[in-house]
C-alpha cells in the first residue's frame, strides 16, 4: 500500500507549465473530480497545474485500459472508485506518464479545458454520510464547555464515534449557505422558539470516499481497511450551535448540520498523500490499547496523515475593503485524529454494516493541541465567551451574514514536491 | 387531501376473484410495489387479492397517461412518486376502474401475476432514511429505564426528535437478520469487548416513504406536508441494545442501528388510508402547543393514522413443533403518535434541508399506552429484568438465533372495507 514510487519523483515535470511548482496541483497530485463547461456535459477529470485533463475525454479516445472505459465515461466516480486501489494507482501512473512524456502532448492536448472554464460538481453519487468524531483536542475542548471535570465521555478512547449524516444536502465548494432556521431555547428561557439561528459555525474536517465496499453483514478487517479508501478532500460540517443544543438529546445532532455540508472539489488519493505521512503521535500514556479488531501495527507504520489545515474568514466589511480572509487557525489537525481512516472504515463495517463506493465519511472536527489550530468558532471564541477580534475592529463568536469561511490543506515533506487539497468556500446568506 | 370517493366504495369488488374479502388487498387499496419474476425484470407492480398487476405492461401497452410513461416503466417507484399526490390519485382512480370494470379485464390480464411467483423488492432507491421518536408511550417507557424520575427529555413534547438512519441496509422483508457483533460493555465490566450482540431487539414502526421533495434552503410549510407523503409501509429497527447502550453518548446510535433495517415490500397511499382516519387523541392537559410551525387544524381535522399494529415471534422450537407464532403485541400504536406524519414532514425540512422523492422516513418505535402493544423486546421485558414467558415453555428477554420476528397492520372503520399493510418479517441468524 501506497507506495513511493516514480509519480513522486520531484525531478518529474509536466509539459502543462502551470502544473510545475503549483502549490496544489502538480504531477506529483493528480486528484480527481467531476467538472462540465459549456461543451462537456458532466464528466472525471483529473487536475493538474491549472488546467483539467477531460478523463472521459481520453478514455473514449482510446488512451486507458479498455477495461476501465466503461467507469471512466460516468458522470460520477462511483464505479470508478469501485475498481479499487490497484487499479487506481496504475490509472494514476499511466496519467503520470502522458502528463510528463513530451511524446504524449499532442494526443492529450484536445482533452485540457481550463479549470477557469469550468464548473465543479459532487465527486460521487453519495448514498450514505458518516460523520465521525475522531479530533481528540476538539472532542475534549467541546466537551469541557458541557463536562468540565470529564471532557471526554468513557466510551472515547474505545470507540471511534460516529454517527449518520444527510447525504442530501453535501454539495461542492462555493454552495451559499442558506442560515437555516430552527428550534433555539436560551438556557434561561422557559420555552423554544422558531427562528433564525444565532449561532452559525463551521466545524473543518476532512472527508473520505470509500472505493471498493462490503456486502451486508460482512465486516472489512483492519489490515484491509486502507485499501477500501479512494480518496480525501475538505468537509465543512456546517453547524447551528443553538438548534443543536436543544435538539440534541437523546438522538445526536440532526437539524443542527443537515442543512449543508460542503466539499472540496478534488479527491486527493492515498498515493499522492504517501510522501507525506508521518509517525503517528504514542497514545498517550495510560490510554487503553484499541481492542483487537481495531489494532494493526501496519496501520501504525504507514502513519499519520501530513496535511496541514488551514481556515480563513473574509467578511463583507473585509471584501468591501479589498482585505485579504484572515486566518482563524493553522495547524497539523490531521495528525490529532485519534483513530486512523483504517480504524474508522473497520469500525464502520464492523457491525456488517455495507459501506458503498462513493460513500463520503467526515473525521470530525480536527483541532490542534493548541490553539492557533482549532476547527471551530464553538472552540476559538469559548462557545460566544470570548469573542474574536478581528484585525478591521469586527468581533466574531459565530458567523453572520455575508461572512466567507474558507477551507485549505497542504502537505510537505523533506525530498517531496509539496501538494495542496485545493479550497472548500461558503459564504453566508440570510435566512429566508 | 385524502378524499372518499368511489375507489373506497364497499360495494366495489374486482373481477379478480381473491381480491374480493382479501385480508389486506381488497380493489379498495391498492398499494405500489417493485416486484420481478423469472421473466420480468425489477418493475413497478399493484397488489391486488393474491395478484399483482404489472404496472409497467399496464403502461407499454398504453393503458396509462401517456404523461406517466417514463415513471412506471422504472425499476423503483422514486419517479412516480415525484409526480405527487393529484396524479396519485388519478392512477388509483384508473387503476381501480380496471380492476372492477369486466370489460377492462381482457386488457387487464396479460399484466397479472401471482404474487406466490414474484419476488419483492425494495419500493424505491433510497436517499436518505431518517427515524424519528414520536411514539410518545415508547419514549416514556425507555425513558423511565434510565431516568425514572424524567422518563421524557424537556425537549420531547416542543420537538419530533429525529435522527439520520443509514439508507445502504435498508431491506425488503425476508432478509436475514445476521446478529451483528459489536463493542459491548456490561455496568461492572471495567472496559468493552467486541463480540456478538447480547441483546438484539426489534423496533415496531410506521415507514412513510417521501413524494414530492422541496429544494435545498426551502421549507415546507405544515399545510403542504400530507401532500409530500407517497404512501407508508411497517418498519422494523433492529437494535442491538447493548452496542447501543455503550456507543450512543454523544452523537446517538449508529453500530446499533445500522447493520439491518426491513421494511414491508408495499407502499400504502394516503387515499387507501383516509377511510380509516380517526380524531387524533388530545393533547394531554398541561402540554405545549406546537410551535406555530408546526400547528395546523387541517392536520389535526385529518385525523391520527387508523392502523393497527400486530408483532408475533416465531421461534426455531415454535416452527419445529408447528406452532402458529405468538403474539408480542397488538394495538392502536400508531394512533400514540405524538407528532403527526405532516409535523415530522414540516420539522425535517424546517431548516431547509432538502429531502427527496423515495426518501424513507420512520416515525419510530409505537406502543401503546398500556401493556398489550409494547413495539420492543426491551419494553416487554423491561431491559431483560422479566423475561417473556413463552407458551412452549421458552423465555426471551431478547431475540435468539432462528427466532423469526413478524410485523403486520391492518385498517377497520365503520362502513369500509378493510386493507391490510402485508407483512415485514426477518429470521435471526447467528454471527459470522
Amino acid at each position: 500500500m501506497n507506495l513511493i514510487d516514480e509519480t513522486h519523483d520531484p525531478a518529474r515535470r509536466s509539459w502543462i507549465d502551470s502544473a510545475n511548482g503549483h502549490a496544489a496541483f502538480p504531477i506529483q497530485n493528480l486528484p480527481l473530480g467531476i467538472f462540465s463547461t459549456a461543451s462537456r456535459d458532466r464528466r472525471i477529470g483529473v487536475a493538474i497545474g491549472d488546467q483539467i485533463v477531460d478523463l472521459r475525454g481520453l478514455a473514449e479516445a482510446g488512451l486507458v485500459d479498455d477495461r476501465w472505459l466503461a467507469a471512466l465515461v460516468r458522470p460520477t466516480l462511483n464505479d470508478w472508485f469501485a475498481h479499487g486501489p490497484v487499479e487506481g494507482r496504475a490509472l494514476r501512473r499511466l496519467l503520470s506518464d502522458l502528463l510528463s512524456g513530451e511524446a504524449q502532448r499532442a494526443a492529450v492536448n484536445p482533452h485540457l479545458v481550463a479549470q477557469a472554464d469550468a464548473a465543479m460538481h459532487l465527486p460521487c453519487a453519495i448514498g450514505d454520510y458518516t460523520d465521525f468524531y475522531v479530533g481528540i483536542h476538539h472532542a475534549t475542548n467541546v466537551g469541557k464547555q458541557f463536562r468540565p471535570d470529564q471532557p471526554l465521555l468513557p466510551n472515547y478512547k474505545y470507540v471511534p464515534i460516529g454517527y449518520h449524516g444527510r447525504a442530501s444536502s453535501v454539495r461542492v465548494s462555493g454552495e451559499p449557505v442558506v442560515r437555516p432556521k430552527g428550534q433555539r431555547k436560551a438556557p434561561e428561557a422557559t420555552a423554544p422558539d422558531y427562528g433564525p439561528s444565532r449561532r452559525l459555525d463551521y466545524e473543518l474536517e476532512l472527508g473520505m470516499f470509500i472505493g471498493r465496499g462490503n456486502d451486508l453483514g460482512q465486516t472489512i478487517p483492519i489490515g484491509q481497511a486502507a485499501a477500501h479508501i479512494a480518496g480525501y478532500c475538505l468537509l465543512n460540517d456546517w453547524s447551528a450551535r443553538d438548534i443543536q443544543g436543544w435538539e440534541y438529546q437523546p438522538l445526536g445532532p440532526f437539524l443542527a448540520k443537515n442543512f449543508l455540508t460542503s466539499i472540496s472539489p478534488w479527491v486527493v488519493s492515498p498515493d499522492a498523500l504517501a510522501p507525506f505521512r508521518r509517525a503517528m503521535p504514542p497514545r498517550p500514556a495510560g490510554d487503553p490499547a484499541p481492542l483487537d479488531y481495531l489494532s494493526d501495527d501496519r496501520d501504525r507504520e504507514r502513519g499519520a496523515l501530513g496535511v496541514t489545515l488551514d481556515v480563513t474568514l473574509l467578511t463583507k466589511a473585509m471584501r468591501k475593503a479589498g482585505h485579504a480572509p484572515h486566518v482563524l487557525s493553522h495547524g497539523e489537525a490531521a495528525a490529532a485524529m485519534y483513530w486512523s481512516a483504517a480504524q474508522i472504515v473497520t469500525h464502520h463495517a464492523s457491525n456488517g454494516c455495507n459501506l458503498m463506493p462513493g460513500d463520503l465519511i467526515g473525521t470530525g472536527t480536527l483541532s490542534t493541541a493548541d490553539a492557533g489550530g482549532l476547527g471551530s468558532l464553538m472552540e476559538i471564541s469559548a462557545g460566544g465567551k470570548a469573542p474574536l477580534a478581528l484585525p478591521n475592529g469586527e468581533v466574531r463568536s459565530f458567523l453572520e451574514d455575508g461572512d466567507e469561511l474558507i477551507l485549505s490543506a497542504h502537505c510537505e515533506a523533506p525530498g517531496a514536491v509539496a501538494i495542496g487539497f485545493g479550497e472548500c468556500r461558503g459564504r453566508v446568506l440570510p435566512a429566508r
